[in-house]
């Protein structure tokens, strides 16, 4: 009987280790300082880097959270601030000086920092573009560092967006942190592959096509972004974790392709179908990946050349390469991501099945599927406190024994050959308080408040993004991440530019985005209600080409956590058509598959909500033991 | 008996002019064309200007709507725009060439380039940025016209916005659209006054602390706004109807304070105020308007100085001095427009006052006010048809014979020696149809959804506006105007970086914005409804450092229009909420004044609203002479 099997989970899940009665949190005001068995020291590694900074008379020294494709995903041997503060979140700067070490983290990390790192380090809490003024960058720190100390010589990083940065700053092409980091984990040695998709040729003509009508003139485009390169050839590689990317660079101009790769990682047949053989408009010339900034050097000195570069993934060290400034063009996102950003008829299909695989492969615990690729990001397995902590993961440090009267999140997705997948629950084992009931039907309401919506194409996620927060705000809760973001076929799962961010680009019909407002009380618990929908055209009374959400993510919610009395008619009423379509796709899929248990579970679930203040009592169980399956499914063990 | 007066009024409104029947649009592609008779023929102006561009080999040049300090409203002086296209909208840009003649405007002003326009012009229909991906902008226009014209020069209008050129382009100092304009009206000669205001030295001292705390290290700060210079050392002029602005700029640095204004305008008496007689940090040496050039550049000459400007309001001519880029500076506004953006206790009581003052003022009809200083922008009276021109006026040749059948919108203003007032209103004669019934409501709903709603101090507007829409967009209709915008103290009525635009400054406590959605059906009706409101702290259940909107307009909205089946219950309630403060502020102040009519006629308007498909009928004769009042005390005859 299934249920033995997630009941094991359960239990397994509750073994790795019990800490409850640490403190969790550093406290660097005491002699000597509280430090938690989870901070590293890291009193060495900054040893070694001032040393470095001593001896190139380097004062200050940034060291960005990314790698240098500006990558929100990064492999192990990019994670530097990791190495030097101890903190592994994945949003960090960290400044170092003789004297400070100093990292920048969001709302969402605050915790986890005090957590991971030791008393060398002070952290400085960033505020989120979207709603505060941020008064306190790392770029403004050094600056005014800089104003202070008396020396004047102060370097970033090579590896720094062109965004935050400004033209005075001086950077170095070597890093030093490489430098002095001894295991740095290697490149996987792994081979690139191709997927059976449109030929790369027509997506090439297309970006031309886009580079041509221009009107400053461009006359080549360099793609930065590692799925930039890896969308234009259909490639795929695995150097970052849960993403199908590889590093690379690509230089496109008129009537020559340069792809900056690691050679020995490309095998003859790729090679085959990359053309690349020869040097026509449509040869792909292979180079070596570390030789981008000598032959963008070289091309750059050309007369007559423009290079049109996206901002938001174009590193410093390239991006100070183009000079003088008339050979220079940039916009925020190459024409690649704006173009990748709308999905055609059968991507739009494949990811829709994508879903309801995703949750009855976990119905039918198929642990090894054959369309399986894995997990598409490391799974956040949450219980109580630690999920206060928005994006916590297990360690054997912090894991908990769960007791039967807390929050449980479970954020998850998968890997498919032609889908990727993104959905977050959160589930009561016992009894919730009135507020935990009161936060997750807030949530529910501004996840609900966003997918109902009818908006003119063209609108931006971020003009919209507060009604995931509206209902939140009324009774002073917010929450400190994005609502949103792009979702990729067997791609990232985060796919910019699409989402609610302020630098995202306006909703069209075709692209997929998550829906994922939340809520965490810090120390006590944490909510987040996340759901991936299809953007679709729909009709009105009077107007033409309006738009709305179509939620293709299939899991009911919590119903003990909901209370209905909050709700809106019209919430109510989209809440009871979503539970509908989640029996009209799953009931029949289960009885072909002989589920009865599963299909009782999935009708007790969805059973259509009555406007009145309770909400229909059901035996939650059963939707414990299915967050539990998703999290194993995704193996969180 | 009062009514009598507006009942003249009235007739008086539909005796001036009457063009039932005529098509009021051209038609170029008929042969001859269709001019109505508002079009305006160009052939002269043009051609003079053509001369004047050969004369120099200038092969495209572009026209902008706005004057040497970027201002939203303009002297007629420069109207450039208008005297070479005969399109008198308050936003819009032209490029001339040697074969072409084109303008660009949003759509609030299409129609009324179609009726003012003559077929030497192309319209080019801009979209909003807000919610629409721009694709052609007069300088995307130009680059491409160049690129096709085999002649490489071309120049940009000294007086244009930083933000929408680029460094590659080339300007002139000097305008050839004045070159051609015989009868460019003078400036004013008025002199100049000050306002008993908190000092000026006070002010200056408070900015020159931002400079110095900014960490890129200016030396010296430029201000280009009209309404920055005014708000520093707390003087008016009118160069500019409507705005008590005068033309200056001014070099603020750590020892000394250069004013650029015309010198004949400035008495010995403000010299004295001004302290202009020394040259120490506090004293203001008074230059030539037109000598800020010379003196920029010469400033700039000097080693390690650096320029701070506001992109926004600087124009290029002066922007293009600044170089090396290591002199310069920018952010998008200068610390005094977000100085000056949030209200002190003492401005926040004097602006509400102007408001009770502003409708009381028209009950009573005291028709010049010792404390007004005339309408705050040219009142904006639109019958039927004419207000679905947003920003329609009457004209002789435009105004209509006012039908009982047909829906009214007045947009008025008042200048109060130290509050600026904007309220709109629209009201219907007769009958509405159900579906400007449907319109009102839902555009009422957007107005309520904004004001009620709660957000976290920084919340910026753009992220909120959409509010304003939602009702609309539910049925397929919206409105191509922003939503709100800042409001001065006896100042600017648009008073920017405030508002509900996408570069307008996040919301704190104690702003002012007007909430102001709309909807207009072409050639048919317009709908607007607009208060002022005032941005307040609120109590939350949990949480702190919350806000929300105070309404400070106190005019109901006409009752036959408001189908109260659409409302939702908070709706409704926020509704009977505002009408219950109208009662509590308006009603003693009447009876003090012994205005019974009046009173009756407040109360019977502000009635509170059941919960039901229909509202309650009320005689709404009166409300229109209400409107009428407004109209008639703001001079529209």
């Amino acid at each position: 009987m299934p249920s033995c099997v997630w009941l094991l989970a359960l239990s397994l899940a509750a073994l790795t280790g019990n800490t409850i009665g640490e403190r969790t949190e550093r406290n660097c005001s005491l002699t000597p300082p509280y430090l938690p068995s989870t901070a590293v020291n890291t009193t060495l590694q900054l040893q070694a880097l001032r040393e470095q900074m001593l001896h190139r008379n380097i004062s200050a020294y940034i060291i960005p959270g990314t790698d240098a494709h500006l990558s929100e995903y990064i492999a192990p041997r990019d994670a530097r601030v990791a190495f030097m503060s101890g903190f592994t979140g994945s949003a960090g700067t960290a400044v170092v000086t003789q004297t400070k070490a100093t990292l920048w983290t969001d709302s969402r990390y605050w915790v986890q920092a005090e957590r991971q790192m030791d008393c060398n380090w002070e952290l400085e809490k960033d505020g989120r573009g979207d709603h505060i003024l941020i008064t306190s960058t790392p770029l403004h720190w050094v600056l005014h560092y800089n104003k202070h100390s008396h020396c004047s010589l102060f370097l970033i990083d090579s590896i720094y967006t062109v965004q935050s940065s400004n033209r005075s700053l001086k950077s170095i092409p070597l890093n030093l942190v490489d430098q002095v980091w001894k295991e740095r984990p290697p490149i996987p040695p792994d081979n690139l592959t191709h997927l059976p998709k449109r030929s790369w040729q027509m997506k090439v003509e297309h970006i031309r096509n886009q580079i041509m009508d221009n009107p400053y003139e461009p006359t080549a485009l360099l793609l930065s972004a590692l799925d930039e390169t890896a969308w234009l050839f259909n490639l795929r590689g695995n150097d970052i974790p849960y993403n199908p990317f590889f590093y690379s660079y690509t230089l496109l101009t008129m009537d020559e392709i340069w792809l900056f790769v690691h050679m020995d990682r490309v095998t003859d047949e790729l090679k085959k179908y990359l053309n690349s053989s020869c040097t026509g408009s449509l040869c792909v010339q292979l180079k070596g990946y570390d030789t981008v900034r000598d032959h963008l050097k070289e091309y750059v000195a050309q007369p007559g050349i423009k290079v049109w570069i996206g901002t938001e993934y174009t590193n410093y060290a390239l991006y100070e390469l183009i000079t003088p400034e008339d050979k220079l063009l940039t916009s925020s996102y190459s024409p690649v991501l704006t173009t990748k950003a709308v999905k055609d008829e059968t991507e739009q299909r494949i990811l829709r099945d994508a879903h309801v695989c995703d949750l009855h492969t976990d119905i039918l615990r198929l642990y090894t599927s054959t369309y399986s690729r894995g997990p598409s990001f490391e799974t956040i397995s949450a219980s109580g406190p630690n999920a206060a902590l928005a994006h916590y993961s297990p360690t054997a440090e912090t894991s908990r024994r769960l007791t039967v009267d807390e929050m449980y999140l479970v954020d998850s997705g998968g890997q498919y050959l032609d889908g990727t997948t993104d959905i977050t629950r959160t589930v009561h084992w016992g009894t919730p308080t009135p507020m935990q009931r009161e936060a997750f039907t807030r949530v529910l309401m501004g996840n609900i408040e966003i997918s109902r919506t009818i908006f003119p194409s063209g609108t931006r996620g971020a003009n919209m993004e507060m009604l995931g927060r509206r209902a939140l705000w009324e009774v002073g809760l917010n929450y400190g991440h994005g609502t949103g973001h792009g979702v990729g076929n067997y791609f990232g799962v985060h796919e910019w530019p699409v989402g609610f961010q302020s630098n995202n680009i306006p909703f069209r019909s075709g692209m997929f985005t998550s829906i994922e407002p939340g809520y965490y009380k810090e120390n006590d618990f944490g909510i987040r209600i996340e759901d991936v929908a299809v953007i679709v055209p729909v009709h009105t009374k009077y107007g033409n080409n309006y738009l709305t959400f179509d939620t293709v993510s299939l899991v009911p919610y919590d119903r003990k956590l909901i209370d209905t009395s909050l709700l809106s008619s019209q919430q109510l009423q989209w809440l009871n058509t979503y539970y509908e379509t989640i029996r009209r796709l799953m009931g029949p899929e289960l009885d072909k598959q002989g589920l009865h248990e599963e299909k009782d579970w999935m009708l007790r679930n969805t059973e259509p909500f009555m406007k009145s203040g309770s909400s229909a009592s059901v035996c939650t169980s059963s939707l414990t033991l299915l967050a539990l399956a998703i999290a194993l499914f995704h193996n969180i063990l």
